[in-house]
């Protein structure tokens, strides 16, 4: 079995009740299904297991190398010499397309016990809201510039073509979609999740593995709201625009004001809301 | 300050943009801060850290308390002496009220090992989901018993009613609930939260320091989509009926199936989805 072709979607008989009748139908689930993301490396005796995500099949290779990026425990594409499925005889077969090794270069030193301190501190946000945002700070993230910028008219359009060219929402309406786009309003990729940061991670983590990070020319789209960790990855990445189709939460906001990153919410049709840093948003 | 006050909002100004108008507005945003969770026991030298997440400020012992008791770390109310914020004078005030401590009583003895693997296992789902689900499993878990049923009928007026109940979801479209209702389509209590598993962890908290767990007699109903995370709450918690507005995952439907969880999506007005064990719907 070829793992990039593994279907995102499931099929399931349910019983569909309309207004007291209720007949029985087939139906389409977002598939769900755990990632175990592993470092190697000729440093170590054996993989060194980061995280486990829950997230939908494709795209896994991007998906770790997005995370080990967001998260601040790989500074650069060229650390990764290669990304497999798991090779372990013992783990089953299917099982083997839940577990994914990115084989770092000989020449990376691993501090084990740093990159476990670093990713506590970056997945759950330090002790409080003011130490995890110095925990970025600390890390040589800097304020995103301001030359890149764009019309209102290009912001109406996104959220239609963001959902247009999702393959698997229409179909099981679960399914979160992170799209980037150029300053005219053209999806350059997309990628999809029942994570929202999972589809995030997908997206950058395509760019970190092709080393066209940082984003400083481009529009991060999300379905859904905003919250925290969507803005520190946007923020770890470089992108000076994020638009939302829902609400961003109060943390998001401070977060894209620290990075001088331009915050959009409730991006339908002919409106928006602009949360901070509007001088990029030119008016016609 | 007293911290059952905290707003659960945040107000900022924004630039609305209508068809290419923009006006300064104020608005009101989720709130949404980190809360570290502590336990601290006369068998402790310090309080130890177990996990922090990111929650709208609000039922902040009931998250602590619902979080400990759906991860499998404790097994029950009784064990729990006291929980408190934070009173270390070298945290600063306003951050106190994002630390709570959880005193667990003398007798009961800790294996702080022991918990730090449960807590990974069951809230990273192990190396796999087979694995995840086995874990369950093995933490002596069983399916839900037939028992409680309900009608149709009940169903269509959930939505609406949990909707109705809401607090800050109007004001700011970034929030989920978890309410519990009984046969009748009555509701008996109502959470909110930025995250839509802290919601169901406040409801389920305040079961569980009430000794109400297991909770056989009642509804959980969720805004939104419904996640293996969610699903493994419930079965802890021995719910036997989950409903939700939107779509459930591959992975909600296996473990719904595995514990006897009556699993409804997409209920919304006179319709809905039944997706596993629809012995306990009951069409008039």
């Amino acid at each position: 079995m070829n793992p990039s072709y593994r279907s995102r979607t499931s099929r399931r008989q349910i019983h569909q009740v309309i207004n007291g009748h209720s007949r029985v139908q087939q139906d389409s689930l977002a598939r769900e299904e755990p990632l175990e993301i592993r470092l190697t490396s000729p440093h170590l005796p054996e993989p060194f297991p980061v995280t486990v995500t829950m997230r939908t099949p494709g795209d896994d290779f991007d998906l770790a190398a997005g995370l080990l990026f967001t998260e601040g425990i790989l500074p650069s594409g060229e650390t990764i010499h290669s990304i497999t499925y798991c090779h372990d005889p013992q783990v089953d077969g299917e099982q083997r397309y839940n577990i994914v090794n990115v084989n770092l270069h000989g020449n990376i030193p691993l501090q084990l016990q740093h990159l476990t301190r670093n990713f506590y501190t970056s997945s759950s946000c330090g002790v409080c809201g003011k130490a995890s945002l110095e925990a970025i700070h600390v890390r040589g993230i800097k304020g995103i510039p301001d030359g890149f910028t764009i019309t209102d008219e290009v912001i109406y359009e996104l959220s239609d073509t963001l959902r247009e060219a999702q393959s698997v929402f229409e179909k099981t309406g679960g399914i979160h979609a992170a799209g980037w786009f150029d300053n005219e309003g053209n999806l350059h990729a997309l990628r999809e999740d029942i994570g929202r940061h999972n589809a995030v991670d997908k997206l950058f983590g395509h760019a970190f593995l092709t080393n066209q990070t940082p984003l400083h020319e481009g529009i991060l789209m999300v379905s859904g709201r905003t919250s925290f960790e969507i803005l520190q990855k946007a923020a770890v990445a470089g992108v000076p625009i994020v638009v939302a189709v829902s609400a961003p939460s109060s943390l998001a906001c401070d977060l894209a004001r620290q990075f001088n990153i331009t915050l959009i919410g409730f991006a339908r049709g002919q409106r928006f809301n602009i949360y901070t840093s509007e001088q990029r948003i030119r008016m016609r």
